[in-house]
């Protein structure tokens, strides 16, 4: 049996790698246009900003280390077409241009997202950058450390990352957004606290331009000019394009795979799309969100992982569902941990729920303790039926694991009132006698009536 | 209409400022034998180690601010009698020893717990020490800072956290425990870590003498000898005594008031005693355990304040039940947090159940990002309907919140199947892609088979 996986960054190297170790007699293969495969892309932004000095550490498992448990990796093989009646795939040796067909008696597509360009972006210039690959994170840190100033454009977790990054390293930073505030996908409410976050604790590096795009990108090498929609012009050393990704579908498509409604490969819980034996699975399968049991495209290191584990199971002639994802997700700025999982309030409203919710700022721990910070939770539930529909929290240290502790109720469609009786540990050093999960259900209580 | 509360730290604390703010035309009282009300007695331990000097801190109401909102504290007056059938509370005055009666419409009890104290122990000593009221904390703290050497009876969790406090400090410690580790509260597999990290991490200040215990302290002032029960003797400046606690119930027990099978008040789920108007709640009062529906005695600040907040309502003439404890707690020692929630693998098999478990180690993020540590999860669950039973963590930073994450699982009967299911936020510096909280459920379904 000879199982093909198109890519192989997180879902790719993870059914490889599990497959082999389940159907030891199989001929497993990875045929990716990549220059690496099973890397971290979740910690490019944090290889950038020097939380660590060694872009290998970012390797999860080496070329070597899949050959030696008999995993073969083809890298710059970028597979063109699927010939899904003759079980064959079409590939492209990049370095060569020769082409080769070979066949398959499984394949998984793991070709994950691709950065969103828009249409002003010059992509010729060498000083605009994006970030998906290992070799992208290479040449950004490149670029940043010849750099003084650095534009970025979009608003959502890589971009904040990213800024992150070039501030801790000096550099001054223009962020611009479309949006009136950065991270649209918390409510306006929290990310408008994160922003003024940001804007205090940047050491006056960082300027934000909200509700504005850019129409051009002009300007001589080595300086760039930047225009917006709205008028407002600057020089800049280098931009960074992180307006969002999207998945990438099109050998897919091409060869009638179906898509679902967001764009992304349609699966089942099985991780199977509409033709026998193909597989799809990390960020360019679509998935089934589970409060509201619709589709939902939510492009993430963590669930790719798990829908790898599913799918070799699943390939391995075992039975395995994936049940869907929760929304749930985190980053970093500085100080600040941001965090939410389940529903935003601007989701569930769209989404037909009469959601309501609170939003609480309390201590993090006892008051009379060192270092004790404030953390903000809100939370969204329904009115009808008090379910909890979904979490945000903002606050240092240990805000997002707050927020992991409204998941496991998720998943049960846990009430406001039961909420209330959950045993949650106290200590002085770690919460408050009543934590602000509680109180917030409490308030939340309240307000249902 | 009148409303008494007996013991006002925690329970007692929360049940009057809530019921006056419910009913602001009733009256309400607190009698306590004590000098303060409303402090945070789980904060002691750390201001003994020095965490904050002031110990006015951790007083959580003042008298004052009682008194403005209408509550009126009565402190050093014990109630030394229940008349149930006249509805009124016989109380002595410490200070002069005069005795009163005071009728009541509604009773509270909320005496707490004091310290268990064994047989050997020479009470008269001034140099033998409990931790239980500010009093003793205030006191303990001025015995410490004039000691070289310690002995500690006890190895739960106050007898830990002192620990702490001492080496904190600078001086010896002996700790005395009859199990044959500390924290008998955890499996054997779990706090013998704890144990090797204590020997470890206490810059060789720290001695433990397992599975024996005190019997006999002589010796001539200022120098105690203490002599154990296999013959072991040592010299000591000061000795604590933290061997446990148990519920004050005497004017309870004398007014025939019902207790539960754990020896504390019986309560319904409204916090009611077997007798009409009379309440009670925190440490005196029995609980139930959500997981195993069955009587349970855990005295913890946590919930003495949520069932004072039930108490509150129900005597002000709402509705509202207290559902139970899952046994959550968390306490520190130096950089570990050691957390617990639902049932260790010990009660289960104790109660019945068909338990099986499974103990990982697992980086607490990304392996490149800097500050990685290690946390150790041990998983408990049934084997018969694979129902997740308890959880065990240690850890440093947010191993707890880990454990809470479980807790809301277990409220509502949770498998191991469906925490595999549960979306967990990941980013680099936060935790791994899959969390040890899913590896674990992972490795625990493969063990259930």
């Amino acid at each position: 049996m000879r199982i093909i996986i198109i890519g192989g960054v997180a879902a790719g190297a993870k059914v490889a790698a599990k497959t082999k170790r389940m159907l030891p007699d199989s001929e497993v293969h990875i045929y990716t246009k990549d220059d690496y495969v099973s890397y971290s892309a979740c910690g490019m932004p944090y290889y950038i900003g020097g939380d660590f000095q060694d872009w290998h550490q970012l390797i999860i498992r080496s070329v070597e280390e899949f050959e030696k448990n008999g995993v073969h990796i083809h890298l710059k093989k970028q597979v063109t077409k699927i010939l899904t009646a003759d079980k064959k795939i079409m590939i492209k040796n990049l370095d060569t241009d020769d082409w080769q067909f070979v066949d398959y008696d499984k394949l998984v597509i793991a070709t994950g997202a691709t950065p969103f360009i828009p249409d002003f972006a010059n992509i010729k210039s060498k000083r605009i950058y994006t970030l998906r690959t290992l070799n992208d994170g290479i040449a950004l840190k490149e670029g940043m450390l010849n750099a003084n100033h650095i534009t970025i454009i979009g608003g959502g977790y890589i971009a904040v990352e990213l800024v992150e990054a070039f501030v801790k390293n000096k550099k001054k930073v223009t962020l611009i957004e479309k949006a009136p505030y950065v991270l649209s996908m918390l409510d306006e409410d929290i990310s408008t606290l994160v922003q003024d976050y940001m804007l205090e604790n940047s050491d006056n590096l960082l300027k934000i331009i909200n509700s504005d795009v850019v129409s051009e990108i002009v300007g001589e090498e080595p300086v760039l000019d930047v225009i917006t929609k709205k008028g407002y012009g600057f020089e800049t050393d280098m931009v960074v394009v992180a307006s969002g990704v999207k998945p990438v579908v099109d050998i897919a498509v091409d060869a009638g795979i179906a898509l679902g409604v967001t764009g992304a490969i349609k699966v089942n819980s099985r991780m199977e799309t509409n033709i026998k034996d193909i597989y799809a699975c990390g960020d360019c399968a679509e998935k089934i969100n589970m409060i509201s049991n619709s589709p939902s495209w939510v492009p993430l290191g963590s669930t790719a992982n798990k829908e790898g584990r599913v799918t070799a199971i699943n390939v391995s002639g075992g039975v395995e569902d994936f049940e869907g994802i929760l929304g749930s997700s985190v980053l970093r700025y500085r100080d600040l941990n941001i965090s939410r999982t389940g529903l935003t309030e601007k989701e569930a409203l769209k989404l037909g729920f009469d959601a309501v919710s609170v939003v609480i700022t309390k201590r993090d721990r006892a008051g009379y303790m060192p270092d004790v910070k404030n953390v903000t939770l809100k939370l969204v539930a329904d009115k009808r039926s008090h379910r909890i529909l979904g979490a945000q929290a903002i606050g240092s240290g240990d805000a997002d694991k707050r927020v992991n502790t409204i998941s496991v109720g998720l998943l049960r469609s846990i009430t406001v009132e039961e909420l209330i009786d959950v045993d949650l540990t106290y200590a002085p050093p770690f919460s408050t006698s009543i934590d602000i999960l509680i109180s917030t259900a409490q308030i939340l209580k309240s307000k249902l009536g």
